[in-house]
């Protein structure tokens, strides 16, 4: 039920810290660990031993150190000591992930398949870098992955749901533009604001007040990753032929969508800016209103799912703003399907 | 399961004061709110776009603003209104409910029937009125509209479970009369006690103080409403041929019995007085009286449906106390089965 | 899927103080008090009229009145009154649990079959005694009776989850001897640890430090009774062999293993010991501190039960330390299979 031969972003690296993180992708429970030489390993959150849950265990070194027997493994998962005895069985290995720490976040491969690199979405912008500055976050959703497709492809709700924060009359009132490349499977929607009010998400931080240009342009790479490229820029001055595109304020918002188990998604965020590069304060405000959209997201979805969980007959209807959504709904069938 | 085509109550109408009240009904869940002009509607409260429920919605005048991406309802359920696009699609209306606002509550009809406002419970003593003043308020039960009537129907329990406030080892020893009006469909249940001890709840309203004469004479119209005429007066002084009475007291207790859902109950009560009329310490101290009262009832009820969900098999036994309780799961039965 | 012809513990003696103790074992709710004349007596937890738990009820003397309508039992379970009338209905009797309470525990027979004192598991050393000293507690687990066993019968789990108080690198090093006797239905597990480092579990309480010889007796007696006998002695005293062994400080940490219902589990514990005897000091440390061993058993088989509740298939790896756990399963099974 679950699209399993891809990446999906697994982790903050911030959650790395310290002990042992569990957590459950496409069902499977995961212990993912930083080992004292600094390399990252996931493994099955289950001892094979009497089923203990690895990621409450104690990293030694480069090994995993159960919390209950003291079943230890290697960076490969090979079992490597048993209590008692100096034979280890064969069978006391564990399964390994393959997984990727790329800039902020830490992506992992949960198919059968070999891990693909080239299949790896860059994110280049969460990197260390002299012209974009990022921050990241991360929430738990007790709602479908569906339910925040369908949130994060159509961006119309901003008026309603982000009232106050990001959301304008404007978001609502005009119509989209969606593209889909079926060969690349990327789901593009374009919504182009000219003239229009700045909201406070991004005029306190590029200092635009009144009427600005404000594009909201989507690239969807399902099942797992999504990137908005806003543009903030003052009316009537839009990128030149080359594509430089000086007086405007850009900022790329992220989100890592990963399946947790049915009707659960974890819901990573980032976003990297190209303006008040290095400015932390700039990064704190941005940390904390997105944290809190997110949540307005968080708080709806779960409500979606709640009732979803009591009725088993309903009927939607869509209308124009909903074709980012039901491309996407599209592509990710075809994705299932294919598999 | 549920008898449908009948009135219930839906709601205090000091629930309707600011934002949409969620409220769920049979089943099924309704939105209610007040429009600007003082209308009360109800409707399904699931937007036909992507199911957020309505009630985290706005009103904005006589129209409801859906609080995901702003579809807007009329007091009709008629869609006026979609983002992105002008053409509002034909089944993006939303289903409403008949409701009637009388004296402090708000009754629904939730048949698919039309609503038969001849069937409408009348409750003079709760409207505006210099004879009688009322008080009324609402619990939750995690239990089950069954249990709810057996509690009522038999008062016995007063002894045990309300001991300090109306229970008096009398009300459980006083044996009871019944009659079932199976075409009215109307259960009656007579208790007559002479010469007892008045009770808290109405020796420091009545000020009578040692005994009394005390009667509880229970109309219970299946399924959603009940009446109790509660009756204290001097010993020995009964009404007089003409129906007068005027040396006693007289209060009645009603409750809502509204089924949320299956193993769920709403319990709306109400308690008019015909003395102290307008005085509202007295208000305030049988509304806090009452409100322990049911609050027990609830915590007992809520008890006895956690141990029923547990057990597949049980058998009870019955007394002479349960005769009323009894005929009503007779009654109810016969209006499930023409239903 | 119980055992149920067998003796197990339902409560400590101190839970008997005041109103009636509601504990589900076997998956029965069984209400238990104590009458005025010190009586104890259990009973279904559900009148037999409309299911109300009874130990909701009260004592009265040597009778226990429900506490919804005042049926009334005696210690045999006979109904001995009803409100409203005189007859009293043969089916109103409520079945009684034959109890035996010894030391600071009370035992339940959960059989259908009659209750066998011949089985009661003798506890003299928690009985008022010049030579021992106990304490006891008790903690419920939302974890199978399975994994409990498994828990009680391989210590060498001391040494991870138990680090820092009772367990040191040794426990989980040095291999254990197991020995079954079928027809007795005993699981005996020997770990004799010779020149090892004194945990501060004993060595706070023994007065020894540094090193000592520690043994790990265990009998277990299943289903619901088991008892480790700890030793710790100065090195190289092992005792006479008349059984003599005044060098030595023995404790005997007791368990009562009580399904409560499928993947629940109370877990009775108890603490003697033939040292400090009368040392009120001692006798509080060593509550506070099995309390605290006891809590992280509680808190991995809590874990172990929800992974197990959310997946199907799982096949386990075992070790030589297992080998009493995998008895102790042999002669369960035989016991349900017997049944």
């Amino acid at each position: 039920m679950f699209i399993r031969e891809c990446w999906y972003v697994a982790a903050l690296s911030s959650e790395l810290e310290g002990k042992p993180l569990s957590r459950q992708i496409l069902g499977e429970h995961v212990a993912i660990y930083r080992t004292e030489s600094g390399e990252v390993v996931a493994v099955a959150d289950r001892c094979p031993h009497r089923g203990y849950p690895l990621s409450l265990g104690k990293v030694e070194g480069e090994l995993l150190v159960c919390g209950y027997h003291g079943f230890t493994f290697d960076c490969s998962g090979s079992c490597v000591s048993v209590p008692g005895q100096d034979r280890i069985p064969t069978k006391a290995d564990v399964r390994t992930y393959r997984v990727v720490e790329q800039g902020r976040w830490l992506w992992i491969w949960m198919g059968d398949g070999e891990a693909d690199l080239t299949k790896l979405p860059e994110t280049p912008w969460l990197v260390e870098n002299p012209q974009w500055s990022s921050v990241t976050g991360y929430a738990k959703i007790d709602g479908s992955f569906d339910f925040l497709v369908d949130n994060l492809l159509d961006l119309s709700h901003e008026t309603y749901l982000h009232n106050g924060s990001i959301g304008t009359p404007e978001v609502a009132t005009t119509p989209i533009e969606v593209e889909v490349d079926d060969d690349a499977k990327v789901v593009r929607v374009f919504r182009h604001m000219d003239a229009v009010q700045c909201p406070p998400f991004y005029s306190k931080t590029t200092g635009l007040e009144g009427q600005v240009d404000r594009w909201q342009d989507i690239e969807y790479f399902p099942p797992g990753f999504y990137m908005l490229n806003a543009r903030i820029a003052p009316v009537g001055q839009p990128p030149l032929a080359d594509g430089s595109d000086d007086h405007a304020f850009h900022m790329k918002i992220f989100y890592g969508l990963t399946p947790a188990s049915e009707g659960k998604v974890h819901d990573f965020w980032a976003l990297a800016r190209d303006f008040c590069v290095g400015d932390e304060e700039i990064d704190r405000f941005l940390e904390k209103m997105q944290a809190s959209v997110v949540q307005e997201d968080v708080d709806a979805l779960n409500i979606l799912q709640a009732r979803a969980n009591e009725s088993d007959t309903w009927s939607e209807v869509s209308i124009k703003i909903d074709r980012g959504g039901l491309a996407a709904r599209r592509v990710l069938e075809t994705m299932k399907q294919v598999q």
